[in-house]
């Protein structure tokens, strides 16, 4: 049994949902392992984890609208303000889905189905750089 | 240490929760291993994980109805709609809940506390079998 | 590759946020692992798990109170009411966060960024105590 990580700097343009599957199966691919266990983690707590459908990009669109309604920019929602209008909503959004996802790799490839992509969930207004960190430990 | 894998079809009646703590169970003892951890996995994104309270059946019902009403069946709030009214909102639920789960095995038993129970969250409308990918790694 | 897991027992004054970040890196540090997987699971269903900002006690606050408002206690919105009126609403919170979070442990520190604190989520109305199985898998 073996491990390695790495961390991935992901460049997102505003709030949505970036895939970076691709990414992933390209470092899975270098570590030639056959099975094991691949843990996300991103080190935000305005940024977070989701694996969604990536077959028709309405969906990320609908997902970021459902969002946008459930916490909106409004800040006479918040006490946390000084950060700007849409931090406390990218926290609360970020609460509601995943800061880490635990995905089994077989056959050295990440067990995703057939539309599944790995997405970062950019919750802030502007443009950042979020840090995800990769584990994989088996053999 | 060593890892093992398996697959399981769980069948689902359409909206809402099926349990199968007991196949889990099964399978973990099948594995002869007394300490580990135990990752599921749904290879979907309009079904869900969810460990919730396995005693009384009422929370499994007013938990479905609280998501049927935060994510409706309303083709008007959703652009993705070519896959029927229940798909967008399928996706919306299921990033509110959790597409993997990690249990730490415990004298070979998976460490669930006294009330949980380990459930399948469909959001279909219809009846759906979903792949539930189980991955252990211990000793 | 080895393996060591504990239990933390919690003690909650009530909803909302409490933070056991340190319990968890003092127990991380007594295991002498230079790089693993952390993964914290929850034994319960009306309680959860979350990553969230350490740094302003505003942000706990506002959390607290958005998912107040999007599960209230209102018994009238709710078949399981037996266990009073803040039970069913917290089994609801728990299924919109956390049961379990896994974290890569590197250079010997659980690879958290600047800002991000471990809590337990209290969604109970009274203090309690409760149970957070930590389970440790590296080198």
């Amino acid at each position: 049994m073996k491990q390695a990580s790495t961390t991935l700097c992901i460049e997102t343009p505003g709030p949505g949902l970036t895939e970076f599957t691709g990414e992933v199966a390209q470092w899975i691919q270098a570590q030639s392992m056959d099975e094991g266990l691949l843990t996300l983690f991103v080190q935000h707590t305005s940024a977070s984890l989701l694996i969604q459908e990536n077959a028709d990009p309405d969906v990320c669109r609908d997902l970021q609208t459902f969002f946008e309604r459930l916490a909106p920019w409004d800040a006479s929602l918040y006490r946390h303000t000084t950060e700007g209008e849409d931090d406390m909503p990218a926290h609360i959004r970020a609460a509601l889905t995943q800061t880490s996802l635990s995905i089994p790799v077989i056959d050295a490839r990440v067990a995703l189905g057939t539309w599944q992509g790995i997405y970062l969930f950019e919750h802030r207004a502007h443009r950042q750089q979020r840090n995800v960190v990769l584990h994989l430990m088996g053999n």
